[in-house]
């Protein structure tokens, strides 16, 4: 391949690492002296105090690239635009607090569609105790939203500093599990962009009567259009002892191969073990195992962590009512050849895979 | 005017009143807790611990709406994005920390171009001590730049809260002054405009020479491209006493407008002590005033006090070598009809006014 020269060359993570290192060039001993985490984990990290620390986490969505509103609402829109922070903020094992947001309109939206999405955000928002309390709002060619989410996390003991979920945290014989069931998202995109089983013109809002669409449609639309991020199970996992954690929003490919690279380790998946959506595999039966492991948008807990303390976590999971917590693989050595992570059958053999999602490429 | 039923109708201010309507519906006693500021000042706060407060604000900037490639750099772009944020940070009274960037980009964007943004970060961030710690790159339709800063502000006395600068602490009987010169920021951007002054072609970036350029359209460009956010100065007028500013960035009519506003006052400028920049006078005799007093983009600091108190805080800057604090008005009660905010005459007639900037309308 030739040197790239443009974006599109580059692709999304490498533009990251190309920027990453501008940015942290000036970053000299001494200064910045607060910073705990910086850029490439699911949040930034800093310290106020020695024993309460501040969390700081961006994403962005843009009409045409992340959405269009022939398959979304304004207000699922909003809905996602602020939980897909808040999920970044749980990934860290912190609690979110403030949001900003950043919002870029075309003249013609109307008010009715304003309103709706500032409802899905402000809906999202007083769910999970977070206030939005400021931003931006602009002109712009199309939707274009920025959310940044703060979030908070404390010393559990006097004196020391709060415990992370950490990307960089994996360890050799650690085993690798998810929280939830993956790829609902990816089957609700499919879905929509089909038409097929909800029929043009149906109503697709999440509050509209199903009577055109099956319960597993429904399950996959849900997945898709309000995620919910896993705030409460993330804290709890830390609580027994994880450490390594992110959510699962590139897929848990891509997901696992920045766990992965974070740790400088490899990661083994078994695709028997994967807990496909039952939705999913209802609809989607030959597909449904490759969306599961690349489709992205599953809002998730992808972590590592020593059997006995993944076993610990899963019965305080069940014992809370939560999630299933379901063992999909372990840590192993970085290869000396190959990628990071490998997907095996349940003979053991290499599977083909297709990646996560990434921008331009 | 009939019902405003889009964007457009209701404006960009209009906009941002009945979103903060929304989000702060949730917000019933005792829920989030540590909130000091929410929206409506130039930055949000809260308080991490009783002594040591967070601030944290938001601003995008569109190509086509708030840039265009004709008249700006890549590396400038990335010296304002992150400026103006800086700007907001100080004109709080706080010390910026920790910056957060969604940077959505057209694919065809050369590496080239988003490493001279990224310097311009880079490079802004150092000189006021800010690290660059996280955010989002995203597939665009065209650039499209949100940053989030963060900053901190911490006790002056013994368990006592952090002193801030807030819209909303003008008195009637205070005076009203600004730092610096106004207007050069839009005599730039007129110059770049018509690029009268500078020539088809010529390299109008910030570091070429200015051999086709006089020295009062280089003051005017450099203003206009790398605006200095008042950081040392925001803190000096703080440590003076001065409690009520915010930083100009929609011009000076308008801010002060959100002054009267939030403090419930109306405010009287005086046309004559308005500190024109000396550069665009020059350049643009005409037009000076009205571009000093509507122009916007100046990122100099707008502040009411006492006289006496303002006298003192003037005396620190000119003795820190920083700029000229000018008195240009003063706070008086609301007006029992018509504007909060009087431009008059050197005689005291009032003056006919064009407003500040603001988004589709």
């Amino acid at each position: 391949m030739s040197t790239p020269t443009s974006v599109a060359d580059l692709g999304e993570f490498g533009l990251i690492a190309r920027a990453a290192r501008i940015f942290t060039a000036p970053l000299t001993p001494g200064f910045a002296p607060g910073l705990k985490i910086g850029i490439g984990d699911d949040a930034a990290v800093w310290a106020p105090t020695p024993t309460t620390w501040s969390v700081i986490t961006a994403d962005a969505l843009v009409e045409g690239v992340h959405f269009r509103f022939s398959t979304t609402d304004w207000y699922d829109l909003g809905w996602k635009s602020l939980a897909v922070n808040l999920s970044d903020v749980a990934a860290m094992g912190a609690s979110p607090r403030y949001a900003v947001l950043c919002l870029g309109l075309p003249a013609a939206v109307s008010l009715a569609d304003v309103d709706a999405f500032c409802r899905g955000i402000a809906d999202v928002a007083a769910r999970y105790d977070t206030a939005l309390v400021g931003g931006d709002t602009v002109a712009a060619p199309v939707a274009t939203i920025s959310v940044t989410v703060v979030g908070e996390t404390l010393s559990t003991r006097p004196g020391g500093p709060p415990p992370l979920l950490r990307r960089d945290r994996g360890r050799v014989g650690d085993a690798v599990a998810v929280t939830g069931w993956l790829g609902a998202s990816a089957g609700g995109l499919r879905l929509l962009e089909s038409g097929a089983r909800t029929g043009p013109g149906a109503d697709l809002s999440a509050d509209a009567p199903d009577t055109d669409v099956s319960d597993a449609a429904t399950a996959l639309l849900q997945a898709h259009r309000r995620p919910i991020p896993r705030v409460a199970e993330a804290a709890l996992l830390l609580q027994q002892g994880v450490c390594c954690a992110q959510d699962l929003s590139d897929g848990l490919l891509g997901d696992a191969q920045r766990i992965a690279e974070a740790s400088d380790v490899g990661v083994v998946l078994e695709a028997a073990r994967v807990p496909v959506s039952p939705a999913l595999a209802e609809l989607f039966p030959d597909d449904a195992l490759d969306l599961a492991l690349g489709g992205g948008e599953d809002y998730e807990l992808l972590c590592a962590a020593p059997p006995d303390v993944l076993a610990r976590a899963g019965a305080a999971l069940a014992a809370a009512g939560g999630p299933p917590l379901t063992i999909v693989g372990r840590v192993v050595p970085t290869p000396p050849s190959g990628p990071r992570v490998q997907v095996v059958d349940a003979d053991g053999r290499p599977r083909a895979l297709r990646g996560g999602y990434t921008h331009w490429t």
